[in-house]
């Protein structure tokens, strides 16, 4: 096993790490901006290496500052977290070129699955379903024949688009060359690159992803699913475990198609292969994400299984002690990402307790809350036997929760925990909007 | 299921019982003393109400005062929590008179139990091994006569005795009347009353409990044990749940025993049967414990039965809805006792976090540590599959607890945790102060 690892990020998933390598017996190096130098993993950790000031451009992103404070502090291995370098390939290249140990698929991987028009490309020819779609067109012609062969409505989107930029959706026929000129024209003007393509307009769908964990020995496990269709502005709100609407036929076929999309891209370490569930119970393969991801926990929860610490053993060559047999999913499980929606000194903290109730965070009593990073500032994550249960514990939760000196999104969470449609389970990716408008009411 | 219930009780207890109580839709009503007006359990209740100056006599013990308080409430039960009124037949009595559901035992058991000559006469008639031993000796003569039968060492022991007073140790018959006359001597002085009584005296035992939960349609269900042997001056200081040197074998047995004594006793709620474990596997009765324990959550751990909110359901007359074939118990789960050996201010607080640890406390940032109720300030649970890796997650959970401003025990704690005695599983309840002494080393 390692004796040294540094983690090179910030926040809740640096402390995240840091207290599974503690509980691994392995010492820990933090890294660290000037903004960050009083925080908890930097409190935490062995030691702890400044990489750069306050810009993640220059710290958290700088690979240079980070591979030497690997190098001097003689830590054999790098945990990236997520966000920042954790899926970049050209950070795990010089890694692999320091023979420093990225603990992540590596390089080739991260590319090949980075690009998402490759990996569409993969699924394809190994029978995992992608959204039905077209190449780039040459003409609005071309597009009306496809079109027609998919089925309305239907989706314009240019191949350089982004930000709601470059796409145009499609209800029938008569609209689709107006449209289609119309998205190139703006993804012309906005990114340089006139480029189109369709895509069937799925409505009512749903983000459900499939965690895996593949050790370097070909061993493959699927660790169930994770519901993330609460979204505001593309960004998770709230993760759920099980998906409310999921059957054992769903999830056994999409469990395949993550095991089958894994093996396919020779992944090795955690990785998450992201769907879209549509009403018909067809999904599609949207993605697949090359690192931890944020939502972990709730996947640990329900299936007994520590993904960071298999993160590491992996990355040092250790086989995986269970197989997929030995997965028994149980219970429910769910994460209330915590935002703060200013910036400022904490300067009142307290945190709810009790049996499988926990704050993943990196807060502590007086400390600052900097506007260089993300604004998440922890995840409330509960488990409970049932959903219904889950959905009290964290009703229970977010209601204890003090966090003052700052704005935070605790009011909206408890809001959207206490609408009867969250509650029935009954959403799809567009709706948080409406249910946060809608309010809610206390359970009984 | 009760609208509102009181809780006669303060501190983590207090906390605890709430926190069940918002998960369940319950309200709680929270009662206390001057001294614990800004404390958290009154913070979070939903009503609360002044019962009395700092002095428990005043407040919490104060039986008039909270009858009063869950009346004027209109509170349907009181929940006693443990120690204070939770044991007491007279309070129990006092609530079925006025109409309010005590959450615990009846009175009747409650008195019956509470009597240590009864509930261990009890025991005798079903069979329930006891400690060995005679009933209220004549003379040295008698004494003699029935050492011989009973073996030495063996406990010369008054009956009215209490804080190591009354009571000798012999080794060997010629010594026996002289403790016999001694102990007799020293408990008339004390307490008036010099009956003495012998009993084996048993070297190495092993402090080991089963946690029962009986409803009222006579179902019984045991959750498995508990050892408590590491003890300071008859405090328990760290319980953990499988016993180490456990067998099969033994816990059908000591779970059969456990079972039969709570039916003897026709008791219905929460309760421990307590048990000392011999080296040769044998076990006898101590007593029983008529309310929650402190220890209770290392049991909810791996047997994922929420024991508060069984004790309130079973108050409600609401059955068990799962029998002893639905228990599982799996994984390890420990509870370091967290104490104050000051008071004072808490002018920085760091609760260790992550899945799986969780730390009962009434503690909140800048909260006083007042002197005059238990110096335990919470309790430290962890759970992990096996006692090794459940011992890791203490380690490191200890490592990371910051209480400033007020002195405590965690160094001890973290001291007993890195005890290699320990960690081998060897001990009893006399080690402790020995192995405290010894120090321990971090895991590798």
């Amino acid at each position: 096993m390692f004796s040294k690892i540094l983690i090179a990020n910030r926040g809740e998933v640096a402390v995240r790490i840091i207290r599974a390598c503690k509980e691994m017996g392995i010492e820990t190096v933090a890294v660290y901006s000037e903004a960050d130098q009083n925080s908890l993993p930097v409190a935490l950790a062995d030691e702890r290496i400044c990489i750069g000031s306050n810009a993640a451009a220059d710290s958290y992103l700088n690979q240079k500052n980070i591979i030497s404070a690997a190098l001097a502090s003689n830590a054999e291995a790098i945990h990236p977290g997520y966000g920042f370098l954790s899926e970049n390939p050209e950070f795990a290249a010089l890694c692999e070129e320091k023979g420093i140990i990225f603990i992540g698929p590596d390089s080739n991987v991260l590319r090949a699955m980075g690009d998402k028009d490759n990996s569409r490309q993969l699924m394809k020819e190994i029978g995992v379903p992608v959204v039905p779609g077209t190449e780039i067109l040459h003409d609005p012609a071309e597009a009306k024949r496809l079109a027609a062969e998919i089925g309305y409505p239907i989706l314009v989107k240019a191949t350089a688009g982004g930000g709601g930029k470059g796409i145009r959706v499609v209800e029938r026929e008569e609209d689709l060359e107006h449209a289609f000129l119309a998205a190139s024209e703006e993804a012309k003007s906005a990114f340089g690159n006139g480029d189109v393509f369709l895509e069937k307009y799925l409505t009512s769908v749903r983000h459900v992803e499939m965690q895996v964990l593949a050790d370097a020995f070909g061993n493959i496990v699927c660790l169930g699913e994770r519901d993330c269709s609460l979204q505001l502005n593309k960004q998770k709100v709230l993760e759920e475990t099980p998906c409310p609407v999921m059957t054992e036929d769903i999830r056994k076929r999409m469990m395949d198609a993550a095991v089958k999309a894994a093996k396919a891209a020779n992944y090795v370490n955690a990785g998450t292969v992201e769907f879209l569930l549509a009403p018909d119970g067809n999904f599609y393969f949207i993605e697949m994400n090359t690192r931890l991801q944020v939502e972990h926990p709730i996947t640990e929860e329900i299936s007994d299984v520590d993904i960071v610490k298999w993160q590491i053993r992996i990355a040092c060559q250790i086989p995986l002690d269970f197989t997929q047999e030995d997965i028994h999913l149980h219970g429910h499980s769910m994460e209330c990402r915590i935002n703060a929606r200013s910036t400022g000194q904490v300067d009142f903290l307290h945190i709810p307790g009790g049996s499988r109730v926990h704050f993943d965070t990196a807060l502590v009593q007086d400390c600052l809350i900097v506007p260089f990073y993300d604004s998440m500032i922890g995840k409330l994550i509960v488990y409970a036997k049932t959903r219904e249960d889950a959905i009290r514990k964290m009703e229970a939760a977010l209601c204890e929760m003090v966090i003052h000196g700052i704005h935070t999104n605790i009011e909206d969470q408890l809001r959207l925990v206490r609408n009867p449609r969250f509650q029935k389970g009954d959403y799809d990716t567009l709706i948080l909007p409406e249910l946060l408008a809608e309010g809610g009411t206390e359970l009984e």
